[in-house]
Formats: structure tokens, sequence, C-alpha cells
């Protein structure tokens, strides 16, 4: 690891040739004014700007890219499309910034066998407009798919609205092509689902680039359904709304994807899109959306709309024909927008409770919102327990950002103790490694580090994130400090 | 590890003391008789005798066990029943079997939230018998099942007939209490899906007892389905019921499972168990079973039916009831059985092909088998591309067991050179590790191996599976020699 001292002394210039000869001149940025858009990623309460951005297009030039910065012992970030929301891509002081956005080639498209090969680079919503033609799509679907790339989504597992139905990231990714921090590439997983030897194509997607560069990535790609249907109920209570979802996933049903918006959300919607979809008086809507056979998807709403009756929905509306699933879908995807609009900032929280406790975390949630003065909307995967609250607030206030992060760190506790997780889908990255004691106890931890420094022995690939150190979560936090990872070298 | 020396030296009697104390005088057997069973597991051509074997009740037992093993640097295996086929189970020479078999308790049952949490000794059926009256089951279903453990099935990323649509182990392992080698206890994953942090549960699922022993078992646990059918299409050849597997699968139905038997395998069950179902002189049948709900089971059989047709199918007949649908599944379990009963010996292997060169690998197969004048029958899971080719000899023959290693490894090399795989769900075990440089590049091995020794560094941990050694392999085979991995300390 690199020490206070090193970082001052650090003379970047026989770097920087070094870079400049693997990628060249227009592969490297520098300036000041270049690195601004770099400081940060979709979680912008943190900042910082690395020391240089370097662009490789082939896996080869990012192994020498890694040889380089191994030999230097200087630590590095990959970034993606940069749109994360726990601060994944957030660079450390002195690092350099890998962007693997001019790796953004489709290298290959095997229908026969669904699957596609890809960069990291390469956009999410372009692997389902690839093979759409052909009736398939890639289903992994964050709300950030038509700006977020596959790399940033294999580093974070992420996950969408269909995750519910077709899985996360981790279901999709057959195998890799990586570079590890000592430069070596090597193939992991393949091109069959299941794989003899150790998972690790599972253990590399969701390390948050704590183990080095993908720089392929065999996707699956799923056929499209032949009738998608969305049904929107709107209930009196988020409690009825969420007693409707436990009895659609314990009916077997497994829709697509189980979406809730509370009041807060609906009228913040409704002010700033005006879909005239989601009624403001509700306590709750619920979207769902089914996909399958004609018949059964027809078999399937028709048992969905009694449920949402029978837990009281108010009224029930669907749709089948692709425009009008876009007008009741709008609102859910510009929900996050809206609460831009309405709010000078606001900081999306990401946490997991088992579904059954629904009721009891909003509500407590709503509670903890008002301790603290702030609102908190809930806009959320609900067929997958996997909450989103929004904590509106202002960053000009002196003193809101850390109340705000207090108040998100109860909601996280509170995940924890009904026997949830502290991240679904956005992964924990520099925001909230605070928290893995949380959940995981000392010798959990440790053994995961174990796992990281065989791949990433001197600490250089993605420095400070998943993992809590005392002198980022203050003293009193309860942080692993009795073996010192960081310093350890591979055997 | 252990070196011959050692082994000559080694006194057992205080270890047994040691081991005695924790678990009892009745949880050791070291008399030879009592030895015997575990001398192997269902590979019945490698045999060992451990030096001892010790039955332990409950976590803190095992880790205590593995404490000793560690002090005195004695190489373990674990193992469940005893039904794995690859030798994932097989001792070595002075080595201490652990056997589960007495941590055979259903530790919590969690029908609102899918889950079941077991110990490792629990055997698979069991899982589904308890949660079947209220509408569950356990989705992974090996043929052994009635039989096989769990442990032994999360060991081996176990799968069966159902895996086409359900997934193998690893899809439905959420969570696991390990004692790794050190006898540490660690929880990896947890009750969600999806959790933060490096996926150890991923990598821990399928490594074979490599890694460390798994003392509790989160599993998921899936809602019976409203409707099931099972159809039975006959063709004149192989290549038409090939070509009608590809035609289903392309369909975008996924059916619960798709099974083909060759002619040679329908006459060796029809001899033998006599279900007078599979028509003696069709070159091949399928089997498809479909679920889901009524209508969609009904649409779905028809559609098949059709695509059956289409692809040259003389007979199609179909069952929902139980009872009937029993009967037509009767032939294909009895499968191997039947083999067992027509010739004195059989080997079965275990690959994967790209779905969509299964005629002309069946060809080869069968071209293999007459060069080295060998019968091969084919019982096989169609829909995953999982092929089970069954070499029949008769191990009295002198000789006769190492053609047909060689003719196995004749058929997996085909596998791999069509894109496939050397094992689909028998693992690797003692039988194939000197096949895993024809898959996997020696950096890749490397990096397994790597991983290995973070959770297992002296290499007691199940010693000699998965990875390749010279010695075991013969000069001649590629293999990685150039790092020592078994002598490398951890850190």
């Amino acid at each position: 690891m690199l020490t206070k001292e090193k970082v001052q002394q650090r003379n970047w210039q026989p770097i920087i040739k070094q870079f400049e000869a693997v990628v060249g001149k227009n592969g490297v940025m520098q300036r000041r004014e270049e690195l601004i858009t770099y400081e940060c990623d979709g979680l912008t309460s943190y900042r910082q700007r690395p020391a240089v951005v370097v662009l490789p297009r082939t896996t080869e030039q990012v192994a020498e890219i890694l040889k380089i910065c191994d030999r230097y012992n200087v630590g590095w970030v990959a970034r993606g499309a940069g749109t994360g929301l726990s601060g994944g891509a957030l660079p450390v002081e002195d690092c350099v910034l890998i962007v693997t956005a001019l790796m953004s080639k489709i290298l290959s498209i095997d229908l026969e066998n669904q699957r596609v090969v890809v960069q990291p680079g390469v956009i999410n919503n372009w692997v389902t407009q690839a093979v759409s033609g052909a009736g398939f799509f890639y289903a992994p679907d964050p709300s950030s798919q038509i700006i977020c790339s596959i790399g940033g989504n294999v580093a974070e597992n992420s996950g969408g609205v269909h995750c519910l139905k077709y899985g996360v990231t981790t279901n999709h990714v057959l195998g890799l092509k990586i570079v590890t921090p000592d430069g070596s590439i090597v193939d992991i997983g393949g091109e069959l689902p299941e794989m003899p030897g150790y998972d690790l194509t599972g253990i590399f997607v969701g390390s948050e680039g704590t183990l080095g560069i993908a720089t392929e990535i065999t996707l699956k790609i799923v056929k499209v359904p032949e009738s998608i249907c969305v049904i929107l109920a709107d209930f009196n209570t988020v409690e009825e709304a969420g007693g409707a979802v436990s009895d659609i996933i314990s009916s077997g049903i497994i829709p697509g994807g189980i979406e809730m918006m509370d009041n807060f959300s609906i009228n913040a919607v409704e002010d700033v899109v005006g879909t005239n979809c989601y009624p403001r008086d509700a306590g709750a809507i619920l979207l769902v959306e089914i996909d399958g056979l004609q018949v059964e998807v027809d078999t399937n709403k028709q048992l969905i709309s009694e449920i949402c009756t029978n837990n009281g929905a108010r009224t029930i509306t669907s749709a089948s024909d692709p425009e009008t699933r876009l007008i009741l879908w709008k609102g859910r995807k510009a929900a996050f927008a809206a609460m831009g609009k309405i709010s000078p900032d606001y900081y999306v929280q990401d946490g997991v409770i088992p579904r059954t406790k629904l009721p009891y975390v909003l509500k407590e949630i709503e509670e903890l919102g008002k301790k603290h003065g702030y609102y908190v909307a809930n806009v959320f995967h609900a067929g997958d327990g996997n909450l989103h609250p929004l904590i509106l607030y202002d960053n000009a206030v002196h003193g809101a950002l850390e109340q705000v992060e207090e108040l998100g760190g109860e909601i996280l506790k509170l995940c924890v103790k009904v026997g949830g997780s502290i991240s679904g889908e956005h992964g924990i990255g520099a925001d909230k490694r605070c928290y893995m004691p949380e959940m995981f106890s000392e010798t959990d931890l440790e053994t995961m580090q174990w796992v990281r420094q065989v791949f990433n022995p001197k600490g250089l690939a993605n420095p400070g994130k998943i993992f809590p150190t005392p002198r980022t979560c203050g003293e009193g936090a309860k942080v692993n400090t009795n073996k010192n990872f960081e310093s350890i070298e591979r055997f």
C-alpha cells in the first residue's frame, strides 16, 4: 500500500510516458479540466480527483497498464460509465483511473446458444438492441440501463426491475476474461452455465473492481416472452400493498417484477412527470409485470388481480400493448429524477429485507425519517424485498449530509435487524463499508479478505472499497483490525 | 503435505484419543472391517482405505476434528453418503475420513420465506418430503436423490433431471456455515439470494471438499407447480431427437427437463425393467417434462408435440397424473441399474456439449466406442447438453479398465473440442483431474489454486482432488508444474 510519504514524492512523468507507449497520447488524460469529470461516480457526495486517467482499448493494453501500476506500486480504480451509486468507482488520492469507455465492442453474437460476448464498455441496453431483432433480450436492467456499462454491472452485480424472475447480473454471466492486478490474463467460467473447478466467475461478479478488470464478458441472453402485461393496482395503505406482494409470491406466480411506490413518491412523480396514471390519494401503488405465454399471462393476470382485490386494491388497470405499458411504467422509471426536481438533493439507500417484513420496515423507516426531520420516499423492488428509500435533503444546509448519512445508516441497521442485507444491488463501494461488520463477523470478513489477497496482494486494485478500516469508519466502529491485510504480500 | 516418510512413522494413537475426546468412542472407527465400507465412493474403480473414520454430530465437533488434523498435519476427506461418481470422497493413504452421516437434522423450515436449513448429512429427498405437505419441493434431483446427502450435493454442485429449468445445487444454496481446514467457523452467504461482499457461497459450492466442510446449509425451496406433464416421443434416429431438442429450446419453452435415451439404452431398460413404454425399434426417445400453470402446460404440450412431429417423431404419448408419469419415467430412472444387470461393469462418463452439437457428438462417440471395441449407451440430460455415455465392460478382463478410461478420456476431449466441458454434474474428483488442462490454461488453474490456498494452505482438505499433478497424470500429461502449491504456507 501507498504511504503518504510515497504519495508526495511520486513522479508521474515516467509512469505516464509508459502509459502513452501502451495506449497512445490521446489515451491518457492528466490535465485538471480533463480529470474533473472523473472525480466521482453516481454517489456525488464523495469526490476525489485521480492523478491520471487511462483509456485502454484491448485486453493486452489493460494488462500492460496493470503491469506498469504494479511496477510503480500505484493504486488504480476501474470505471465503466460512472453511474454506480455506492462510490465503487471513486478514485483515491494519487491513483490511476482506468476507464473502459473505449472498450465498447460487441465481440460476438451466438443466437443458437444464446450467448453474446462483449467488451466491458458496452452499454447494458446495447446488448438487448443487438439481439432484439432475433427475439432475444439481456435480462438485467438497472434503471440506468441506457447509460451504464456491462463492466460496471459485472463489478457491482447489478440488478433491476426484472431480477425477481430473471436474476441479477451474476445469473447472466457465463464467463469472463479478466486481467488480475499483476497483469496476468485469466479466463474464468466459460460458455456453459456450469463449469468444473472453482466458480471464479461467481466470485468476480460483484467484487467491485477489487480483484481485477474484466475485459471480455460472455453474457447469456433470454428469449423475449410471447406476451407481457403490466398491472397497476392502488391501495389505501402500504400495508395492504405489502400484503398483496406476499400473497402473489406465495401463490407460486413469479412475475417479471413487482415494484412499489408510496404516496410521497406517487405525488412527486405526478407533480414532475404528470403521468395521470397513479392516483394521488393512494397510500401505495404496485406495478406488477408478468410475462410468458399468452395463456399464462392471461391466467396470471386474473390471479394477481384477485389477490390485489382481496388485499384491498381500489382500482386495477392493466396493459399488454407496448405503448400503454410504457405509460404505466413511465412514472416509476422517472421516480428518481422526479425526486431530483422536487428536492435540491436526495440520497438513495439500498437495502434488502425479507418480503414478509415489508409493512413493519416501511413504518419504521417513516418513523426514522420523522426523528431526523427528513422526508423519505419509497420506490422499490417489492418482489425482492429490495428497498430504495430516497432521503430528500439540501446539501447547502450545513451538516445535512452527515445527518442524512446517519439516517441512511439507521435504515441499513434496521434491514439487518430483520434478517436482511445492507445492499441489494448498488454494492458496498466506498459508501457502505463501515456497515459490513453489521452483517459479517470478523472471521467472515477476514475470509473474504484472504480471497482478495490472492488476486490483489498489494491492495492496488480499487483501494478503500468494500472492507472497513478503522481510519475511515471512525474509532468507535466495529471493524476488524487484528490483521493488516493491506500489507500482506502474495505468499 | 505429508511425505512418505512421515506416513510410515505416524503414530495414530494420540490422534485417535483426541478424536474420541471430541466425538466419543463410538464416533471413531479404525478396525479394518469397519473401514472397508469407506474405501471408495460411487466410482468403485478407485479404492483406498482411510486410516480412521470420524463421525461428528455438530459444527463444533467438526471444528475440533479439523483443528486436530491441522495440529498433526493429517490429510482428511469429507464424505456424505458416498454416492459421488468422480471419486470426490476417495480417501488418500493415511488420511482421516470425516463422515457426515450423523449430521442429519433438518434445523429449520421457513415456508414463508421459502428456506430450509439442514445439516450436511440430510438426504436430498428428505428436504422435499419435509416441505411437500405445504406445497414446496427442493429442485436439484440427482438420480441418487433417495440416498445422496445435501453435503455431498454441495461439494459436487450436483444437478439432476430438473436442472434445465430450475438450475443446479449452487442456484439453490443461499448460505452456508463452513468449517475451514484450520478449524475456523465461517458464515458465508446468508438467507437472501444476493449478499454484499464476495460470493464465497458460489465458490464453496462445487469445490469438492477442498475448501472446508459445510455444517449448515440454507436451501431455497420452490413452489410445487399446479400441473406437471411428461411427454414421451420416439424417433427413428438420434439426429431427429436431437433436432427436436434444439427446436424446443429455441422456441423459448423451458421444460423442467429433457432426457434422451438411445436404442441401446432403450433395449437394455426394456430387457431388465420391462416398462413396455419405450419402443424397442426407436433410434432414440425423448422424455420431456413440463410444469407450471395448467393452461401453460396444456399450451406447451401442444407446442412440444408439434415440434417433435415436425422432427420426425413416430409416436407421442403424454401423462399428467402422477401414476402414469412415474411409469413413463421408470425406465429412465432405472437405466443405470439396467446397465449393471446386462454388463458386468459399466463406466459412467459425464461431459457437456453445446446442444447444437448433439447429433455430431453422439455419432462420434459411437465411432470411438467401435474403435475401442466397447458398447457405449447414451442416457442423458439432452436439454442441458449434459451427456452420460455409459461404457459397458468387464473388469475381470485384464486391461479393460485402462482401455475404458482411455475411451472415456477421448469422449471428454471430444466434448471440449466442440466447446463443452469435462464435467456436467459429477465433478472432477480423483477421476478427471488429468483432463483439467484440456479446459483450463496454466494461469487459469493457478488462479484456482491460489484460491484453494487461502482456505486450505497445507493441502490437508481432500488431497489429490480437482487439480492435476504430474505424479498422477503421467509424465506426458499437460499439467502445470511450475509452482508447488501444495507446499505453500498461508502467507
